[in-house]
Order: C-alpha cells, then sequence, then structure tokens
C-alpha cells in the first residue's frame, strides 16, 4: 500500500519533471528555461574586467544558487525515474550531472575555471524544445542533414585535401616569390603549413579574417584561385540539402494509399476518391476513425 | 447636406492619400517616396565632418521643410479615415507620428539626436509598394519565412548554443595556451566570454571581421573547427527555405478546376474525377479544345 | 552585276564576323577572343608600378597595335550589315566603338586615364559565346532572375532598409556609450551616417573587412544581431531563385502536348504513346519532320 | 605450372591492394589511408618554427619510413595489374609516383622543397572511398556539378568580367577622389589594376579580409554597389545546382520498370501504358499486390 503511494508519487514528479502536457510540466520547463540562460548569463558576465568585489560576490551567490537548484532538481530526476541508473549514463544524464559538478570544485581549482564545462548546461535548452511542440521540427532537420551524411563527408573530404594542397602550396609560393610592389624582400605571414592551412580554410570558407594575407602577386594569384573555388564550391552541398528538403516536403504531402480498384498511386492526402478511376479510397484516417 | 458634402471630400482625399488606383494616389505615392528619401538622405549627410555653416543650414532648413509636410499629410491622413484613433494606433500611424516628433524636439535637446527615430521613416517605403504591384510579392515572401518560423527558431537555438560553448571553449583556451610561433605570453584578444561570444557569432557567419583573432595554435585549430561547423550549418535553413518556395510554387500549379457537384477545388493538374465526391471533371482545357 | 558580287563578298563577310557556324567565323571569334583578353591585359599590367621604361613601351606598342585591329574590325562590321546605323546604336555597337576610342584619346589627356571604359571591351566576350553554344545556357540563368526579378527589388529594398536603419543606430550607440573594457573614451569609427550604412553593408553581407568595427559593448552586441539578421536573410533569395531553377527544369522536362483522344497531359518529351489511355500521340516532332 | 602459380599469386596481391571488398583489401585501405594522413602531418609539422633537432630528426626518420613503405607499395602494384604501363600513365599511377619521388630528391636540393608535390599523396584518399561505399555519393555529387558545368562556366565569365571592369573602376576612382574625412591626401592601397582585381575578387565573394579597403567616399560607395551585386549573384548558382540535385532525386524516383513488349525504360510512377508501343504495362506494385 505505502510502495503504491509511493510509486503515484514518483509517477506525478515524473510527469512534471520529463513531459510538458500538464500545467505544472510546462511551468517547470519555463523555470528551468530561465534558470539555465540566467546561470550562463552570470558565467559570462563573471569574466567580464572592471567589476566591482560586489558585483562579483553577487555574480558568485547566483551561481551558487542555480548551482544548488540544479543538484536538488538532478536528485529529483533520479528518485523519478523507474531505473536511475540508466537515466545517469543516458546523454541527458550525463549533461546535467557536469551542469553542477564544475561549480563544486571550484573552491579547490579556482574561481574561474570550468567555464566551458558550466556552458554545456546550455544543452539542456535542447530538452525543453518539447514544451514549444518543435520536437518535429527538430527532428525534421535532423533527418534532412542526416539523409544527407554521405554526401557531407564527401564534401568536406574535398574541403579539406582542397585546403591542405592550396595551404601548402602558398607556404612555398610565399616564401619564394619576391613581394609584389616593393621589391625588397618581407616577412611573410605564412610562417608554416600548418598556419598555411588555417588560413585556406579561413579563405575559402570566405570567413577571411585578414590576419594572414598574402602579400606576394603569385600568392595573390592562387588566393584569388582559391577564393573562386571555395565560393563555387559551397553551392554544392546547399543543393543536395535543398534537395533532400523539398523531396522531405513532397512525402509529407501524397499519401502512400493505393486505390484498391485501380491500384493507382500518388493521391493527395486528403482525397477522398480514386483521382484515376473515380472509386472511393479507404483511407487509413477514416478506418482509423471507424 | 453639408455633412455628405464633407463626406465625399474626406471619401476622394482617403482614395488620393491610402490607395494608389487613382493617378492621383500614384503621383501622391511617388512624391511622398522621393520627399522619404531626401529627408533620410538630409538626416545621413548632416552628420558628415567638414561641412560648411552654409551647408548645415541648407540641410536643416530641407529637414525642417519636410518634418512640415510630413506633419501636414499626418493630419490629413488623421482627418480622412472613418476611425482617427484606429489609425492613429495601427503600426503605420505610430510610424507616421516618430517620423515627425523628434525633429520638433531638436530645439530641446541638441541638433544631431534621435537620428535613429528618424530613419525609421524608412518603414513608410514599404506602404508605397502597393503603387507598383509588389504586395503580392512581399505577401509571398513572408509567408514562405513565415511557414518556415519554426525550423528557424530551431536553426537559430542551435547557433546560439553553439556560439555560446565555443565562445566560452576560445576564452579558455586562448588564456591557458602558451603562443603558437614565439613562445612568449602574448596579450590575449579573448578578454570576457561575451566578447568571445561576438568573436564566435563574427566567425561563424563568415563575416570575419579580424579585430578579435586566435594567435595560439590550439585556439585556430578550434576556430577551424568552428568555421567548419559554421561552413555547413548555413545550407540547411537556406535548404528548408528552398523547400517552401518550391512548394508554394507548385501550389500554385495545382488546377484551379472546381468540381461542378461539389465545388471542391485543389485538384491535380491530371486528376480526372472530383478528389471529393468521385464525379467526373469537366476540365477548362478539354472544354477549350472542343 | 558589280552591285551583286559587292553583296555577295559583304554577305561572306557577315557570316564570318557576327556567326560563328562556319570555320572561318570559329577563327574569327577565337582570335577576338585572345585579342580582346590580350589588351585588356597589357592595360592592367600598364599600371604595376616598378616597370623598365622599355617594358612601357611595349605594353604601350601592343595596346596601339590592338586598339588598330579593334578599328579595322569595327570598320568592317559597319561594312558587313545591312543597316550600319542600327548595328551602330544596339548594345554592341556602343561596346564596339568604345572600346577603341579612349586610346586615340590618350596623346591628349595623358596616359593613365580612361582605364575603366577600356575594361568595358571585356562586355565583348559574351558575344562569343555563342561560339562555345553557351547562348542557350545564359538565357536560361537570365531567364530565371528576371522572373524572380520582382522578388530581388522586395529583398534589396528589404536589405537597404535595413542597412539604413541599423547603421544609424550604430551611429547612435558608438557616440553615446563608453568604450567596453577600458573605461577610457575612444575615438570611434562611426564617423557620419554614411560610413555607418557603409559599415552596415559590409556586415549584412558577411564580407566583414574589419577597417571599422564596433569597439562598445552595446554597439558589439546591435551588431551581433545585424549579423544574424543578414545571415538569416541571405537564404531567402536563394530559396526563391532555387525555385525558379526547380520550375524552368520541370517545364523543360514535360512536353505541352495534349493526347487528342483522352485530353491527358504532362507527358514526358520523348513519349510517343499517351500514358493514360494508351493511343499513340502525334507529336510535333514528328508532324515538323513530315 | 610455375606460370599459373604466379598469376594466382598476382591476383590474389591485385584484389589486396585494388579491391575493399576482402577482409585482406580493407585491412590494407585502412592502413594506407592511416600511413597517407601520417606523412602528410609530419611534413606539415616539420615547417613549424621552434623544434628541437630531436624533433626533427624524428620527422625526418618518419618521412623517410613513409617514403620507403608507398615505394614498396608502389612497385606492388606495378606488379600485381596486368599492363604496367596502363597503370603507370593513369591519373593515380602518377598520383602514386609523385608521392613518392619529392623525399629521393631532398639530398640533393635541400630539406623542405617539394612540399607541395608531397601533398598531392593526399589525393590518393579518393581512391580510398570506395572502401566506406561513398564512390555512388562522390559520383551523384560529381554528376550534379557535370550538368550544370555549362551555366557554372557563364557564371565564372561573368564574375570575372564584373570584377574586372570593377577593379578597373576602383583603381582610378581611388586615385582621383579626395578622401572622406579629412581632406587630406593619401595613400591608396589600390596601386594597380591587378591589385584591385584581387581586392575585386576577396570583396565579391564576401571574403573581405580588408588588406586592402576603399578610404574615399565614392569609392566606399562604389563598393557598396559590388557588395551587393556579389550578395545577389552567390544565389544564382547556389539556384541551378540545387535544381539539378531535386533533378537527380526525381531521376532516382521513375519507375525502373521495362516494357515486357518492347522493352522501353524511363516511364513515369503512375504511367499505366507504356510510353514507346502503347501496350498495358504490368507493374511491380499491382504484381506483388495479387
Amino acid at each position: 500500500m505505502q510502495q503504491k503511494q509511493r510509486a503515484a508519487w514518483r509517477e506525478r514528479l515524473y510527469v512534471i519533471i520529463f513531459e510538458a502536457d500538464t500545467r505544472a510540466g510546462q511551468w517547470f520547463d519555463i523555470c528551468l528555461l530561465v534558470a539555465i540562460l540566467l546561470s550562463v548569463g552570470a558565467v559570462s558576465i563573471e569574466t567580464v574586467e572592471g567589476l566591482t568585489q560586489q558585483q562579483q560576490d553577487l555574480l558568485n551567490a547566483i551561481e551558487w544558487g542555480f548551482t544548488i537548484l540544479f543538484t536538488i532538481e538532478y536528485v529529483l530526476r533520479l528518485l523519478s525515474v523507474r531505473r536511475p541508473l540508466n537515466y545517469a549514463f543516458s546523454f541527458y544524464g550525463i549533461v546535467d550531472l557536469i551542469s553542477v559538478l564544475p561549480t563544486y570544485f571550484t573552491p579547490i581549482s579556482g574561481s574561474r575555471s570550468f567555464a566551458v564545462v558550466r556552458s554545456f548546461r546550455l544543452l539542456r535548452v535542447f530538452r525543453i524544445m518539447k514544451l514549444i511542440h518543435l520536437t518535429s521540427e527538430s527532428e525534421e532537420l535532423a533527418r534532412a542533414v542526416w539523409s544527407a551524411r554521405s554526401k557531407i563527408i564527401v564534401f568536406l573530404t574535398v574541403v579539406l585535401i582542397t585546403v591542405t594542397i592550396s595551404g601548402t602550396a602558398m607556404y612555398e609560393i610565399e616564401r619564394i616569390a619576391s613581394p609584389a610592389d616593393t621589391g625588397l624582400p618581407i616577412e611573410t605571414q605564412f610562417t608554416s603549413i600548418p598556419q598555411s592551412i588555417y588560413w585556406a580554410i579561413v579563405t575559402m570558407t570566405t570567413v577571411g579574417y585578414g590576419d594572414i594575407v598574402p602579400q606576394t602577386t603569385p600568392g595573390k594569384f592562387v588566393s584569388a584561385l582559391l577564393i573562386l573555388v571555395g565560393y563555387s564550391l559551397i553551392i554544392v552541398p546547399t543543393g543536395f540539402v535543398s534537395a533532400e528538403f523539398v523531396d522531405l516536403k513532397k512525402a509529407a504531402k501524397t499519401s502512400n494509399q493505393t486505390c484498391p480498384y485501380c491500384m493507382a498511386e500518388g493521391h493527395l492526402r486528403d482525397a477522398e476518391y480514386c483521382r484515376k478511376c473515380g472509386k472511393p479510397l479507404e483511407s487509413n484516417e477514416s478506418l482509423g476513425a471507424t
């Protein structure tokens, strides 16, 4: 009997913490979202120089407050699930744990470290997406990217080989060629091949920081070629992801039902009669509704 | 009787000011467009240094001239509409009001302030688009973006979480790692986490100012990774907006014939039988061919 | 009789100069292409500093040589067409004329001027595209861009209004806000509104020179927002041009013939029998061949 | 008899080295991939400054080790193929050869040269793609780019003509116009037309290094125009490559059934009669459903 009561209590906690269908569950998710954003904001602002001691103490207190809250939440999650170990070793279980751990280590290791680890708690925002019914959207996006994954691997391989070869080429060209305008030897910014590959990535993706630039005429020429290749290459993955989305959209529009009389396919989702022979279609939906 | 005459006068004013079907209405819109562009031009040029006193006086006079014109226009709009309050609190009513207000406050607050507020009068250009029959185009663009809004929210969430985590990571990496080439400690440009997040946004979107750049080898490595992720990510929203447009175009392609028996619409172009009632469709094309 | 002979001579010249179907016409176009590229190359290299007097004399001689060649070509074009005035005032007629004029004016006005006007001769390359059968490709590209022109106008209007408003906003923000890190007043790079609008264009299109960058925290924040808006905006025109191309491709694939027996449409271009009723289609091509 | 034995041995070697279907062949490819990446990594790291003599010796030893390995591999490839000359003059045969040659020349010519030639060995990675079944993906990508090649040539021609004309224009504008803000003569960064064309390419493709920037008001204006043109142009090739991919996907969708009477292929999925001979198609789906 008491066992059953505890189960009911655990069931209710589970619905609030893990689901977003009830009003309590929605409020829980909204509060959690706000808490995550505020705590990440506090960690960020803490690193800005020129804060007074008072401001630092406040931010420190906020960080500790949220950490204790997240710890309580983590314990409640462990209590409410049927198999705590399954949760603890799931992706979100690990994210939840490393959201709180770094703060407890700060007294030992110094106040500013682990900022990266703390920022991982932002990954928990994805879990809250179910709140605003964006799960299906995320899944559709993920599916399109996933079904284009082989092409993306091929594409990235082409990009990486291109940047390595052209980076190496630029390293040699800039060392050998004399500078374009002055005729005097200049100090090249292409100091090593890894540096030149970094330049090639920055250039080919059109980021173009300008911290490393070619200074010789042959270097500028090769650079212009690489830029034009990069400019042309970006259109390829865009094209195939577009095609994936067009395909997904079309699949979502036509039903996969077959006319039982003439075997015609490709009917619109809300069609009630076969567009080929005019006989009634027995829609899955109407069957399900009966 | 006089009441009726006033109504007719108001009606005529309304047609000129709010519509673009008559010749007078078209001329009004063209003059308004020119006036808006000239006044915004005057506000902009006023801020250029090295103007003579004479030039400044001229620009000032132009600004006052247009402000008085826009004020008269605002009053006429208020007079010509049936429900002045509805107009006054509509989007364009507020834009019209804040187009003229700042100039009247300049004698009090100094001559150059409120330039932003004044530039809001550019928003009135959208209203004039009906003049050149671009309203349907704008609506189609807006509809495609609107129907992809959930995916855009998911996409921006992914981008923001990625830039926050990688910005925080770079903040730590650049502080810890020793500089790549010299071995000497250098002054990092990643002074705080908000600064690093700003860098991550500038980098991931391929803007790449170059005011903040990684100076250490691990920093450059993480930076290159982030750039490649950003380069791959841009293709995702492009893909789904493309798919939306392809879809809208196809929707414009489905026949606009109506079933003569049940008035159902939205049949595929090659449908031979109504998808709602199963009776044969009399296609416009075959009727035309007979 | 002599009249007729002259006509035949003119006809032959016309075929060589204006068309690319004969062997002579193809050779003429190839020589012209090489001549155009070499002459533009000579004009470009002439401006490089550090050339010896000898090299400059050589480049000058090359330029004069090509100019005389192009002048002869222009005269021959005038002679070979039936209506010389129509040609002289056509687009390519004017381009051909301004390809040669600037060189004749150099002794009067100084050696380096008119370089832009000379570079217009590159536009003649488009005429040579018929040589390598790229005319239909160019037309298809032009048609897709043309059918999306209204949307491009709307899009550019949105971009221009956005950059004006955000440029003006940055001008004010950077003047008012104190610098982020030092607390000392700094010299803003946003010296005037036109300068700020230039920055906004450079930023929003992801060019990001880095010659003008925000130096205050609020400026960086607004800047990051503008970047994300620009990053999202680029996907819109890409999407609708993609949709136009998908549409053009589909139109090119299905013939617009109708089955004379059952009025079915949407047959593949090389279909010989109706895919609905199995009766033979009377293809336009076979009718034309009869 | 001995001849036959040797043939069997050669056959087995061929299957291991050139194919990836057997377990031995897969292991060979994985080892080769790792060896290629390690050797290119060694060549890259060798150029980093600040290495100790010991580290340089190690890297040198690694390079020699891999070169000897690749040489053995090259000889085995020559031995295992039926026609060694065909292999030796094929694309991969040449790549395999120039992967090993530069190292043997280093004692003669100095240790750091030929780094570019060595990096060509990365091209061998493409051969290993068959290992992870990415060959069909690469072929599909290549086919889409290939079928859009004419449009890409037209597009690149437009881009090159645009950058040449606008580069030349900027060269003249920046020389003539007085600087925007100070009124003093400044040193222009547009020192020659080739330099200005380089700037135009960097700008139009949105790379935007910032090493060369316009400093005069007219220069900034022309620059902003060029940027907006570049921003609009990138959408064109993206659009047509997208359309190619959508098309390829659809082609993959057309039914692969063959007419049982005339063996014609390429019917639409909903075709009921053969588009070549007009006889009824027996659809696989309906046969499967019976």
